[in-house]
């Protein structure tokens, strides 16, 4: 008998149908004489229903009573999937994340998981109970409900199969795994048997949506082996697992693409210690993840700085950075929200040259223009403009394809 | 400055300008200087909403998970309230049933508060804090949600303001208090402007939804005032509180009625020991409140005995009561969904003879048959055919209206 910790997304408990299909797969679980623990998103769109419902009261909800709010939407779900599992005949008890013992920091919609204690679950697995819980959300040390942020659930699916041993955490959702590409971009990606925790890493953080960074992260501390597979089909998926061997190291994984990603512009602003400060600082304290960072050579003492952030974060980063910028003397600060970024992510790119001038010379050939550039030791992303990211994906899965690890 | 605890029904807070109505009022009595701790139940339909989501999914759907599917809705009313107030600037934290401390026994779906534990409550008012609280649910001595029943939120009004020594438990609907009959049938009833907690109880144990018995029965334990007053206008509503004078209780104080009733017959059992008791015991077990139990005397020591449920629970009681009537001999059982009940309730009938004469004369002068009939010291019960419940009001309200107490 083994303990299986499996994560179910929104979209694969859309409807009653969609449901009832992932208790039957819970059943089958439990009938090969597996111990069940099921971690449970909201169901299809409830959470930006939710949103919705406090934006038609106010512009700028309160941040812990959203947590609170948003919450509701994972309970309903896995009282749903209990209720059904019971009904098919199943010992089955849904949990809140306060009940499975997830333990959170404050930072309300952004919270980071500080402990998982478990007893709860392990007393219900005892009583023969599959453990139904509601993904995406903790307490913190006042008991206040907090939540995951993006990917939520998976991380609490990593944090709880960690934390109860088990052999691995498979993550349900609505693609059969890891692409080479988006399927949707570039219809002949191919799905990657499997990948190592940094690769994925650096395509989930750079864009490819199929599983949250931070639950790869969590994997990739604890070596817990991650399956990612689709809910509707009985593939094997893609396992993210530590690094292969030698040769299957020397390729590139995939091509990452994101359309939602803003630029802001701090221009004419002195050259000089504590500029990048005053401006990084109250940005992190008000959770806004900042990614690329681009310093221009200072002349005559004066520099731009460029930085990007999500769209959605563009409003709350200007109201900060447009004051700062006033009192640090900057000439102006300047938006653009048109952007989009392409990666490809290899470890295969490590201390072998040219990989990077074969990305600039396929977006080249496309006519595409580079406005920013970054790159990690196994990745190489381009900024550039929203509108012609479809073509850079493509242009760039054409031009590395051969190096797709799959056995397909 | 006082303590005012406040209870919004789900129809005060069915859609965005309800609630920033609410809102306002709140705010009203904050500016006023007052503590305010605030009752919320489900948005309009939610609670209804959820039930058929379930149904969908399970015919019978389990209780304790039904219980924590049905306090998603309040927790998701709370916290529309509490950020909605934040928005206009007035401090205000939204708690759960379990925050605010509110313990209960572990009948799922029917549960009764034990305990009630406002520390929470406490520290949110200290801290400057309006205190908004999901109505409806507890916790259970494992923790577990469980929700109060029909009413629930009026009870968790009531209890709170006990514990937290309020001078008065305000508990704001959709109607303008307490009427002589329910006005939707009797066009010119009339509002009361005060009742005895024992006729209160009395009327809405019998049919008048304003307020749920169990949290009048609170009240009258611990001599808590209770305010009922529309959420939609500044009318001062009905008090229910301890008896008036001796001239106040010389009246008839309304006309109450139900068609939410069903009979069960058990024909042609012994009359002996034990027959009642092998009946009701199963059916309290199963938490079904029965109420009206007439047995006719015995001929040659065989009875019938009739009973009243209320029509959600008929097909539950039927089930049990089947098959106990064969155990015990019965000839056969019957059932009859089509009936409901017409009472009237005031303290004047105590010791004062001819009301029930009064009452069957009215109900005969519109040719309505009487098929059971049921008595308290203040109170005269008709059960009749729920296709007559309509004229058997308007005709009682008739025969004793200038008997209901009203300053109008």
């Amino acid at each position: 008998m083994s303990r299986i910790v499996q994560k179910y997304g929104g979209s694969s408990v859309a409807d009653a149908e969609l449901i009832r299909n992932v208790a039957s797969r819970i059943a089958r679980g439990r009938e090969a004489g597996n111990d069940m623990v099921v971690v449970v998103s909201a169901m299809g769109k409830t959470t930006d229903e939710l949103i919705a419902l406090a934006h038609q009261l106010v512009e700028q909800p309160d941040e812990r009573e959203m947590d609170v709010l948003l919450s509701t939407g994972e309970i309903v779900s896995s009282t749903l999937l209990a209720m059904t599992l019971k009904d098919m005949g199943h010992n089955a008890v849904s949990l809140t994340g306060l009940q499975a013992g997830i333990h959170t920091d404050g930072r309300y919609s952004k919270a980071r998981i500080t402990a998982v204690e478990p007893q709860r679950i392990r007393d219900e697995l005892a009583r023969g109970n599959a453990v139904i819980i509601a993904g995406f959300q903790g307490v913190d040390s006042q008991m206040d409900t907090t939540t995951l942020g993006r990917g939520g659930s998976d991380t609490t699916a990593v944090a709880l199969a960690i934390s109860l041993e088990a052999h691995v955490c498979e993550i349900y959702t609505d693609v059969e795994g890891v692409f080479s590409a988006d399927p949707r971009v570039v219809p002949d990606a191919v799905k990657l048997d499997r990948i190592g925790y940094e690769e994925m890493l650096e395509l989930a953080t750079y864009g490819a949506g199929v599983m949250a960074p931070r639950a790869v992260e969590l994997g990739q501390v604890y070596g817990m082996p991650i399956m990612v597979a689709s809910a509707k089909s009985d593939g094997t998926g893609t396992l993210i697992c530590k690094e292969g061997s030698m040769e299957l190291r020397n390729k590139v994984s995939g091509i990452a693409h994101d359309t939602n990603v803003a630029k802001i512009m701090v221009i004419g602003v002195a050259d000089q210690p504590g500029i990048a400060q005053a401006l990084f600082e109250p940005l992190a304290r008000a959770n806004i993840s900042v990614d690329t960072i681009v310093q221009n050579a200072g002349i005559n003492n004066v520099t731009d700085i460029t930085f990007t952030v999500t769209q959605t974060d563009v409003l709350k980063a200007l109201s900060i950075v447009e004051p700062v910028g006033k009192s640090i003397g900057a000439v102006r600060v300047t938006s653009d929200e048109s952007l989009g970024k392409v990666s490809i992510v290899g470890t295969g790119m490590q201390n072998t040259p040219g990989y990077a001038a074969r990305m600039f010379h396929a977006l080249a050939a496309e006519d595409i223009n580079i406005q920013l550039i970054t790159t990690s030791e196994i990745r190489i992303t381009c900024i550039i403009s929203k509108s012609r990211i479809h073509d850079a994906v493509r242009a760039l899965h054409k031009a590395f394809e051969v190096e797709f690890q799959t056995t397909g």
